[in-house]
């Protein structure tokens, strides 16, 4: 047997012990891993130092070494983060529905765990632990593949998670870090159909593809988000460019911000020169259509290909729409099923909006930002689905469980001739 | 663009306007449909005929031969199975869960469809109306790809769901048979990630396994029902002799039926002879554990192959147990995720035995044979998945939607400092 399979078959026997967990239980293990954190602070500093110096060594630097460094301010953040999640409702156990047959059978939906849920991510350590108590606090173990530049701090992170385990007499494997980062161990991970019940992969779209190419578990995705606002012949001027400010400058580094601005014609000469004045104030570059290029100076053409990108920075592209329906069309063509955004006064068009278009958050009068899990109301995000199956949207801990039956009954069966 | 890719396109163009219709307009096209497959009995007739002319040419005969005939009466079925459909709640825009936000924003959860289905079956021809019905019902597009034996048949019956798609301006393709059996063309589909949203496979495990291993869309899938049943010592004993016979023989060729009794030691030298001679007067094959082989005369040795199979036959494997948590032990062993079931009087046996079992239907004092779309009050059913993702279990119209989020605001923005 190979070492990974080994590994995910320990992990899947933990699954079992997680399964039948109280609630009470698994808050309780979640508020000792915070303080494990805590009380290991320093060697996961250490540890985290030993990263830092490999990445500045290969040269990385700015936002991508940031985002790996820890302090004691951030250990304090993980550990609350996990706190957070040790205060949310418990999905499992939850009675979705409950029916009396006609033959007298008892049926209820009950909410149970996934099992074993697979982790796939890239460089920022605070994953390692806020995925884990998520899917801890859903009931399941978890298999946590983070990257390479990462692998001390995490490995730091999850022997801190591991004594929390063990007070608890819960196995490690509930909580199994991949220390072994080759590409081939990771797609055997990922074709343990037998053991792994889902694999969620969260990084850059490369290594999106990759888990989709070679999983042969179910996957839940998303590639990116091209985010629109489209700006209604009867929106409320000044609300369409907050949202607009919002949507694009808030945090353009993020899948929920705006790519994309759709204007109805009737309102493009009024708004387009305001929102390139704020935008521009605000450094975005912009891109546009031949009609928004007739009513604002400097922008670049836009390209098909602009309008399908994610650009993740401080890019805008602009199109002037004939109409609501040309809005839908251009949303369908070149949206990524993620969040997209209406500003109107007019209800009607609200409806319409909302009912052709498929994307997992539909927001009206309101920022593409907000397209978040915390933000939405499910408390904490193990990622956002722009896959149409179990979870469409941002993901929280109910996502990480799924409905079955239970059937209680006196004796009933299917055809009366059995009866003795 | 390949073929395949062409029809796939023009099914998903056909999802988005399957997307906007509303319960009415499905119920009476669902009615059409089925008027329409009465009104086309002949032409279906005469097309079944060549596929059991073909297929009696190949020397297939007996079951397989009677699952493929069609006739008059069972025209009539499959027209009033749709007509049954569309009586169903349509799970499409039903809001699950509303939540006002501290901001002001107003949450919803609301169902929509998944998109595109792709249908993977063999022989009956009576899936291809079933099917596409209830994909329909929960406002999804559909792509069928059948058996050969059944191509003519499943041909005609497309064709009569046509006239009634036509009657409404929904385009044809979203009722898309493939009548490319290759499977390189099977393949191909399966890998239409862009595309398609979900791809059901129903047949044998060899299909199923094949689709498993080629998709890249997702797949939800049954592999198999072990279903067992487990007799406790504290069991009522006829209760449990009616489970067993039922189980067993009231339909052993299906998924639900029971594989393996295990039986509690305290119990088993009084159940056994009793459970023996029930099911050896049906002609039930009998093998069994040691233990269980000095209890009842003329057993065979039960091998560890035979608890892991599914018989689909007059054969039922037996193992006497220790207590509850050999029970469970051989469960999570052996089983499939299928349908489990308890016979007990004792209450913290069956809860013991529910929160230990993960599979996807637990029964207390009922039988495995009730685990069943129509029997758990889903009205009708697409396929049974113990895949633990998105739904468990007996797959109803809903089980082919999805919750998403809209959003309703009255200008919030994410950060302050973005309003103007």
């Amino acid at each position: 047997m190979s070492e990974i399979r080994h590994l995910a078959l320990a992990c899947k026997d933990a699954a079992q012990a997680m399964f039948a967990l109280d609630t009470e239980t698994k808050r309780k293990l979640l508020h000792d891993m915070a303080a494990a954190l805590e009380t290991q602070r320093d060697a996961i500093l250490a540890a985290n130092a030993r990263d830092l110096q490999h990445a500045t060594a290969k040269g990385t630097q700015g936002a991508m070494l940031d985002r790996l460094r820890l302090d004691e301010a951030r250990i304090g953040g993980i550990a609350n983060a996990v706190r957070e999640i040790a205060a949310l409702p418990d999905p499992v156990g939850l009675v979705t529905r409950r029916e009396t047959r006609p033959n007298g059978l008892e049926i209820e939906r009950v909410r149970i765990p996934l099992g074993v849920v697979a982790m796939i991510y890239e460089a920022r350590p605070n994953v390692t632990a806020d995925a884990a108590a998520l899917c801890l606090m859903a009931g399941n173990a978890v298999i946590l593949r983070g990257g390479s530049e990462a692998l001390h701090s995490n490995m730091a992170i999850a022997s801190a998670l591991h004594i929390a385990l063990e007070k608890h007499d819960i196995p490690a494997a509930a909580v199994t870090l991949i220390e072994d980062l080759r590409r081939e161990t990771m797609v055997e991970l990922l074709q343990l159909s037998d053991i792994v019940d889902l694999a969620i992969p969260r990084g850059g779209e490369g290594l999106i593809r990759f888990v989709a190419e070679h999983a042969r578990v179910p996957v839940i995705k998303h590639y990116k988000g091209v985010c629109h606002l489209y700006v209604d012949a009867s929106a409320d001027e000044v609300l369409a460019l907050n949202l607009l400010v919002d949507g694009k400058t808030s945090r353009p580094g993020v899948c929920n911000a705006l790519e994309t601005l759709l204007v109805h014609r009737d309102v493009a000469s009024s708004f387009l020169p305001k929102a390139a004045q704020a935008l521009q104030e605000r450094g975005v570059e912009l891109l546009g259509c031949e009609r928004s290029r007739a009513l604002v100076k400097g922008l670049r053409p836009a390209t098909d290909e602009d309008y399908a990108a994610e650009f993740l920075d401080l890019i805008l592209a602009i199109r002037v729409v004939d109409d609501l329906g040309m809005a839908i069309g251009h949303i369908q063509r070149f949206g990524s099923d993620h969040t997209e955004v209406i500003a109107t006064r007019n209800d009607e068009s609200a409806r319409r909006f909302v009912q052709a278009i498929r994307s997992a958050v539909v927001m009206v009068n309101a920022s593409s930002r907000f397209s978040d899990g915390g933000e939405l109301g499910l408390g904490a995000e193990i990622g956002i689905s722009t896959t149409r199956l179990h979870a469409y949207g941002p993901m929280g801990a109910e996502a990480l469980t799924v409905e079955r039956f239970i059937v209680r009954g006196d004796g009933q069966v299917r055809h009366p001739q059995s009866r003795l």
